[in-house]
C-alpha cells in the first residue's frame, strides 16, 4: 500500500488522517458504539480522495492543520457513503471482510452511516471556512442523488451516455472535485489555482469511475476485490454496457439479461462480447480523454513536486488494474 | 392544526417553512426524484421544533430571514430522521399514510434520508453562522447516537433511568435544544437569552419525549396516530416500563414479554399494569419536573408575547393527548 511515488509527500498526512479517524471512533461515551464506528475505518483503501486534498493543500505551506482536517473529513465522508451503499446493495463483503451490514444488519448500518456523515461535517466545520462547509454539504446531496439515480436506473434501457456521465459526476466526481478544491482553498491558494484543482478533481473523479466500471468487466476478481461482472449482474448499466447496447441495439445478450432470462449464460456472453468487441477500448479512450482534461487543468500551477504528484496520480487512476 | 394560541405569532413563519420545503423538493433536475423528495414533506405534523426556532427568533426583530432558514432546516432535519427511523423500524404508516419505506423500499428511503439530511445542512450554511452550522452537525451525531442506543437496547433488561434519559436527550432533546438556541443566536439575542433558550429547549425536548412515551401506553390509538403499546411490542423500554420493572422486578409481565413468551397476553397485562399501578402518574410527574425546568429557564427573558408563547408551548407539550 502507498508505495507509489505520488504518495510520498503525503505519507505523514495520510497517517495523521488514519490516526484521527481511529480517535474519532473511540471518543464516544457508550462502549457499545465504539466498535461499530471503528469497523468501517479499520481497513483503509487506496485513499485517493484524501491524497488529492493533501496534495492540493501543499500548493502553499499555510493552513496545514485545516488541510489535514479536511482530508480526514473527505475520507470519512467516503467511508460513510460506503456504509450506506453496502446497505442499499446488501453487500456482504468490502475490502476483503464482512461489511457492517452483514455483521450487524441494515438498522445499525443506516444509523452508523448517519453518524459518520454528521461527524465528517463537524470536522469540516472545524476548518472554520463556511464556504467549504457549504460545498461539502452540497457534495453529500450530490452523492445521495447519484446513488438514487443509479438505483432508479437499475435494469432500465435505453439510457444515454449523458445520463451515465451525470450520474457518475454526482456519485463520484463531485467528491473528487470538492476534495481538490477544498485542499487548495484551505491552504490559501490564489483563485486561479483553486479553479485548476476544482477542474482537475472533476476530471480525475470522472476518469476514476469510468476505469472502475471497466475493471468490473475486465479486472481480475481477486485484484479488484469483488466479483467481476457485478454491475451488470445487479442491473447497473455502466459505460461499457451502454456502449455495447449502442452498437448492438437488437441482438445483444444484455437485453435478455435485463429481463432475467438465463442470467448466468447471458451475463457470461455479455462480458465476453464487451471484452472482444472493442467497447472496453472505447471506454478506456473516454477515460483517457478525462485524464488529458485533468492534466490540462493543472497548467496554471507552478512546476514542482506538488504538480508532478498530481500528474502522476492522474496517470495512476487511469492505468491502475485494481 | 395550528389553532392553539402559541402558534399565532409564527403562523406566517410556519407557512414560509412549508413553502420553502415544497420548493426544495421541486428544485432537483431529475423528474424521477422530485416525488421522492416531496413525499415526506407533504403532511406536516405538529411542527413543534420550527415553532420553537421561530418563537426564539422573535426575541429581537433582527435576522428574520436567517431565523426562517433555520426553522426550515430544523423541520427538514426532523423529517430526515423520520425517514431513516421508519426504515430502521420497518414502519409502514406515518401520519396516517404509507411511508417512503413502504412505498419505495429501504434502498430509496436510506438515500432520500441522506439527501434530506444534507439539504438541511446546506440550509443552515445559508444562515452564514458557522457556530450554528457546527452545532447542527453535532446534533445530527446526537440523533444518530440516540437511535443507535435505542436499537442496541431493544429487549435489554436491566436498564437504568439515567440510560433512558441520556438516550432521549440524544434522540429528541438535542434537536429541541439546538432549535431554541439557534433561533436566539440568529436574531442576535444577548448571550443570557441564548443560554435561556438552550436550557428551555433541552427541558422541553425531554418533557416532549417522556410524554410521547406515556401516550404510547395511555393514548387513544387514533389520536396518537399509531397503535398503542407499540414501544413495548418492539422491545423498546421507555420510562413507564422501566418504572414498572423497578417496582416489580420479579413478578412482571414485561419479563416474559421480552423473552417472547405469550406476547399478546403479556403485552396486554403489562399495559394494564402500567395504567393501574401509578407508574404513568410517576412518569407524568417527571415530565412535569421538566416542564418546571423549562419554565424556570425563561426567567431572564423580558415579559411579552414571545415569552408568553414559549410558556404556553411548554404547557401544551406536557398536557397534550396526542
Amino acid at each position: 500500500m502507498l508505495t507509489l511515488p505520488f504518495y510520498r509527500p503525503v505519507l505523514k498526512g495520510l497517517e495523521e488522517v488514519q490516526e484521527r479517524l481511529r480517535r474519532l471512533a473511540q471518543e464516544v461515551d457508550d462502549p457499545r458504539l465504539a466498535p461499530l464506528f471503528a469497523h468501517p475505518m479499520e481497513v483503509p483503501g487506496k485513499r485517493v480522495r484524501p491524497t488529492l486534498t493533501l496534495l492540493a493543500g501543499r500548493l502553499t505551506p499555510f493552513g496545514q492543520d485545516k488541510v489535514s482536517l479536511m482530508a480526514t473529513a473527505v475520507e470519512l465522508l467516503h467511508i460513510a457513503t460506503l456504509v450506506h451503499d453496502d446497505t442499499v446493495d446488501k453487500a456482504e463483503v468490502r475490502r476483503g471482510r464482512a461489511t457492517l451490514f452483514k455483521l450487524f444488519g441494515p438498522q445499525v448500518a443506516v444509523l452508523v452511516g448517519d453518524y459518520l456523515f454528521a461527524t465528517s461535517a463537524v470536522l469540516v466545520c472545524e476548518t472554520g471556512h463556511l464556504g467549504v462547509v457549504k460545498r461539502f454539504a452540497e457534495t453529500i446531496m450530490d452523492l445521495a442523488t447519484g446513488e438514487l439515480q443509479e438505483h432508479l436506473s437499475l435494469g432500465q434501457w435505453p439510457q444515454t451516455r449523458e445520463q451515465y456521465f451525470q450520474r457518475i459526476y454526482r456519485k463520484t466526481a463531485s467528491l473528487f472535485r470538492t476534495a481538490g478544491e477544498a485542499g487548495a482553498v484551505l491552504c490559501g491558494a490564489p483563485e486561479e489555482w483553486v479553479a485548476a484543482l476544482r477542474e482537475y478533481g472533476y476530471a480525475l473523479g470522472m476518469a476514476f469511475q469510468i476505469v472502475d466500471d471497466i475493471l468490473d468487466v475486465d479486472g481480475v476478481g481477486e485484484e479488484v476485490g469483488k466479483p467481476v461482472g457485478n454491475d451488470l449482474k445487479e442491473g447497473v448499466l455502466t459505460l461499457p454496457a451502454i456502449l455495447l447496447l449502442e452498437r448492438y441495439p437488437e441482438d445483444n445478450p444484455i437485453l435478455p439479461l435485463l429481463r432475467g432470462e438465463e442470467p448466468e449464460a447471458n451475463l457470461a456472453r455479455a462480458l465476453q462480447m464487451m471484452r472482444t468487441s472493442g467497447v472496453l477500448q472505447e471506454a478506456h479512450g473516454i477515460a483517457q480523454g478525462m485524464l488529458q482534461r485533468a492534466r490540462a487543468a493543472l497548467a496554471p500551477l507552478p512546476p514542482g513536486e506538488c504538480k508532478e504528484c498530481l500528474l502522476a496520480l492522474a496517470d495512476y487512476v487511469v492505468e491502475r488494474r485494481r
